[in-house]
């Protein structure tokens, strides 16, 4: 999540230049293509972008999906062929934008961030998808091969689905519902390793624990700047503002959108749990230290004053009656043992033990 | 309160499933019926959902009560013969819905969350209770059996309330208003909760008491969540911009909304008192620590100087006259004894003990 | 300031009950009324509500003042003769209202709250005042007997003010201006009890001065609930929404508004204040702490050099040569002192003294 | 920034009633009156205020100034010939107002707050401008003889300067901005003071550095409240709502805008530097202390152990055979010095020393 | 970063005085021309800035760069040619200003600040860069010279470029890019900066790191003061509200605006990481404290318990039986190297080791 490096290498140069600033994340990018309608349904693995082309006339929804964008011919192409204005083709390929939605003639373009969570090393990984749509046909970019986008390739198998009878807004809308709803499983991830946080707390903090916990906090403030743009996105297309989705489409952006919601809901309260988190562990840490600096107190200041009376009688003075005393030392134990005991007494009695 | 759970099952499925996410709650849906106008009342408890449809066409005001959300035949049953959309039936059992309130073609869906506490556990349990208002027809839906709606059934009793006289907005209305009321039990019981918790701070804090303090906190962020949303709801209708809620109810709507400001109030007063015990709490700990480290450290201090003391007639030197005198012991005595009396003495002239 | 108990008692009642939520706060309820022209003045104090009705229609402005709301019959009586709203007759009683205004056909109903503070418990009372202004009538609701509108009184019976040749609309001003003025008395009272805490802060902080603090920020807190809807309700009032507030009017009620804003400034100074109080104590505390512990384990490091002195002349090897001095011991007891004074004058160098 | 103090003496007065709030601040009210236009100026100082009315209805430009404001029949003279509402004359005399603008019939009434600093005390004093700017007139109020308005007499004699081709809303303008520019005179001495109290934090911190950043802190707090709302103001003349100001004008009321978010922006920075330094202090404080009780501790740590060691050949067994060697004590000691170097080394090369 | 200082020099003066008030930055002012359209480029350095003026009435896009503002008379000149506003000359050289757009008949007045870093004192220094955009010029104005604009100049002399192709507004955007763009530069080396500070405080935090650590959090805020203003600059642009700025300008002026909000949001990342590192280090300093404290009161405590064994057989009883055994000496060792190892064994199984 640091965009400010990715973009500081791109200074200077002229907008609209077509210069990939991710990693490289697959070998080949990988274009698939799926056309259908009610009646029918195609799926192909293209090679070349330009064999999907000859789809774009048809009555049919076409949907083109390139993971990879590392290849910027194929970005390039399709610049060409569907007209879309330099400035998108450079953030296609600039992957650090924000989430947002920017209308052009005849198309609305569309930026998302999927995010990915490795449980091992606890990173959030984030990840820019973005959506072309134009009349009748949906062109999808990833940065590398995932997923996510199964459920909705199945749906469209499906015969019977909502998504076989409409049309290409309706596409759009579940490949980002598809990304809305990946946040949840993210969350769940997030929060189970925050319950187990928890528990580690109370048993076992250590500095480890820490900064498990400042992780935990900067991911949280980090899916935090990723979702909220999310939220304004999908406000203003639910509100109908672009021709291209239809009416009956738009209650299905309000429901993505009461999604969105749902999951800012839970990153801040993730966060504030997170917080309070690293209150508890302050606190306990400087409970133990307290608790080990009273018992190691307590155990001095009993000795420190049988060590005087033993001192008293180290005394050299010609005349100390106690010393003659046959018991005396005997007697003088017990006295220590009783002061001892009586300390302990008392240290219990003020609940200092 | 941990909506991503509930939500990330549902991952991948395709928009209007009906998949009921929330724990099982009973056994088998009960469905009661209330027809009523000014001059009758009919209450029938239903086996099968049909029952209720004849009623739908006459003039009176019809209540559909569901408590129990598991059977999803019967959901769907009702939104064939209403004509709700799919997506309100998936928000119908999807049950970790925020508060909102849509409009659609002929029918109003609103989505609230009752809360229940149980002083036992000082857990804050919230439940999605959701209506559906027609044009003479109340839908509503509740995870479980519960006792909140008794009294607009009593109410609906009375041949002289205003209920009968009125039509199914102002059903709406009142139960939304009972929802509403029943937060200020809730809060009632959290505040002599807070009152009990705040006692315990003053005598007898402990690390239970810390985390009583950090639940009750997490409570709190909770209720906040489910109340703020529904401020906004009442806002929106209120102000009328739903043709089904007639002129006359608005300014009972209104009432309403002064009332969950009241609960918002509430709440935020018991926020604050809630962080305010957590300083309480830190420091009358650190405060307690302060003590006990203080008096062992001022009885070190004091034996200090007299194990000196002690130690110098322990030395072995052939000439210490003091040793030599027959009372010297006792006078050493007399004088540790001197020295400890002046250091107390100084010790309380500084206030330190 | 518990708004959440009162209301409790009420829930699961039918809108527009009225039942009187407060403590009964005077014997009998007092009814008053002044009605008053350019040319005459008239002061009576009813026995019963009734005897006001007649006044009504006549040209003059007429004033009814009720102290205590717990007869509801003359609430009733009220409701029924000016044709007031069941909801304006709920809230009339349920004093548990923030405060508002609500217009209704024919009059407004305006709930502000009037704050009473006493030195002795640090207490700040709140008591709902409720006005409702009609053509040529106010009627203003107490719930118990108080001087806050004597100067009006005042000003009425002074045939050259303003107030006489105004209507109606200008005493429901003058009322609400005398509710807002008091308030300054309250943050006078207020600022002062803060000077005197913070001096006690500076020369003998106690436990007591941290209960102090956090009382007055509570009701720094509750202050800042009850006077920041007054703002919003003199705004919307000034703006002049109401037609029963006349154009030469409303340039007074931007006059309260204005007033308003200052309570408001100077709520959230003295807020600011007791918060650095708050800071002030506790690092005076610590402050204190830290001196004392200082200043013992200076003692205390003092004293251990010499004793391991001590203590190496009270070993019992055959060859000591200094034990063997006859000035041995007196060279010892200044080697020491000059030890002691040596680290007093290097504590002293680095400033730990 | 008292406010409510002194408006707590005003309470129950009927609005418009003249009454000074201030503390008598000069001798005897100070009238000067400049006329001027593009030809003349004529400069006068006034015995009578009423020698100021001719001077109305000539075409050319004049600016009435009035320092003092405890003579209110002046106040009431220009209240009467001017025809001001009795609110604004109220609100001249009564100096504790917010910063506020407010449009009349013929005249616009301005009010502003002068802050000046008094580095001896660190105090920062606000004093109450006024202005009223009619078509051609400007009379300006302030509590007491400053020379702030001087280099705005100055410009007005220069025959050659803006200021007397154009008319009285360029003059207030002038006067605004003489009033804004002097913020800036303020927060550069405050920004010195901050730098040298911050110096002092690094070299040597006190209890009265920590009392001098409080007062630095609510002084910000104090000039925070008083620039904010001037913010407003100038944003709402700026608009050209008001029909006094020529278009001409409003450019440069805009200049007076950014310089007035300079000052803020400038008071929000200088706000974060003093709340920097009191973390800085503390923590400071607390090092200082750690400091020294480290340096404590580690003494005392060493010689406990060497005091073991004594206590050790101190003790009486008929059978030591290190007390018979006639090296023994000599040896003692060096194994005494070994055991002293050895942890400190070991202190130091955990840097602890 | 102190524009209180620079601005309180002004006050008093006139507006439209034009007194250069930053720091003399270069020896003379550089003057440079590019002159361009589609089919041609010329470059010139001008000694004089009046040999631009014949450039404005030809067709092609001319572009003047002035880095240097101390020489007045070259503002003067371009004011008088080109009919700009005294205050536009007057913040053009007054170089405090607050990023801004402003108006003007027949230009617009753009200002701007830019950052730069040197990573050798981690002080940010900003400059302030003001654009005058004209029917076909832009005239640019820099504190000192600076190779920002070297990137536009380059496209400009590439023939193929849109730059060429378009009109002046294009070129003020791309001029506004380069700046926008070189934040990245140093957000880049900020973040890096932090990443190492970040790596010295786990490994060996100072009282330098504090410095570092506070010298950073108050550029951030710095930064964000520049760089907010900006969005609202870009944001109105964008919006199309100047006729100068053609419709097919606008999609990259929201590219900028896009980059702005990232230059935000990268902002606000950094400061909430060096907000953590502040935590990070408090807890950090402190956990090293209480470990030396710790390690050394156990060292401590397990010496005087020993200490006391020692004293109790130097007692000079007559009669103590231990002293008269022959191993006993040897015993009483190994009593004391029990007790020593048990203490230890029971601290380490408290986990206080």
């Amino acid at each position: 999540m640091k965009p400010a490096k990715k973009a500081a290498s791109r200074v200077g140069l002229s907008p609209g230049t077509i210069l990939h600033t991710g990693k490289r994340k697959v070998g080949k990018a990988r274009i698939t293509l799926i056309d259908y309608d009610e009646s029918h349904v195609e799926e192909r693995e293209l090679e070349r972008i330009e064999e999907a082309f000859p789809y774009r006339d048809e009555g049919s929804v076409t949907w083109v999906n390139i993971d990879g964008l590392h290849q910027t011919e194929i970005i390039e192409a399709i610049g060409e062929h569907y007209g879309l204005h330099p400035l998108v083709l450079e953030d296609l390929v600039n992957t650090g934008q924000r989430p947002k939605v920017e209308e052009y003639e005849g198309y609305v373009f569309i930026v998302l961030r999927m995010v990915t969570y490795d449980p091992g090393t606890h990173d959030i990984e984030d990840e820019q998808v973005s959506l072309i749509l134009g009349k009748n046909f949906v062109i999808s970019f990833q940065e590398r091969e995932g997923d996510i986008f199964d459920p909705v390739r199945e749906r469209i198998r499906n015969e019977k689905g909502r998504l076989r009878r409409s049309g290409a807004d309706y596409l759009a809308y579940a490949l980002m519902d598809a990304i809305v709803d990946h946040y949840f499983v993210i969350l769940e991830g997030l929060g189970e390793m925050i319950e187990s946080v928890e528990e580690e707390l109370v048993t076992n903090p250590t500095v480890q624990t820490l900064q498990v916990i400042h992780t935990l906090k900067r991911e949280m403030i980090g899916l935090r700047r990723s979702v909220w743009p999310l939220r304004e996105i999908l406000s203003r297309l639910q509100r109908g503002e672009s021709p291209l989705f239809q009416q009956a489409t738009l209650v299905y952006l309000r429901d993505v959108y009461d999604h969105t919601i749902q999951v800012i809901d839970t990153v801040e309260s993730l966060r504030d749990m997170v917080t309070g988190m690293l209150d508890t562990y302050l606190s306990s840490i400087s409970n133990r230290m307290n608790e080990v600096m009273k018992v190691l107190t307590i155990i001095a200041t009993i000795f420190i004053p049988l060590s005087f009376i033993a001192g008293l009688y180290g005394m050299n003075f010609v005349n100390i009656p106690e010393l003659q005393l046959p018991w005396g030392y005997f007697m003088a134990l017990m006295f220590m043992a009783g002061v001892a005991v009586l300390m302990l007494l008392y240290f219990r009695w003020r609940r200092w033990l």
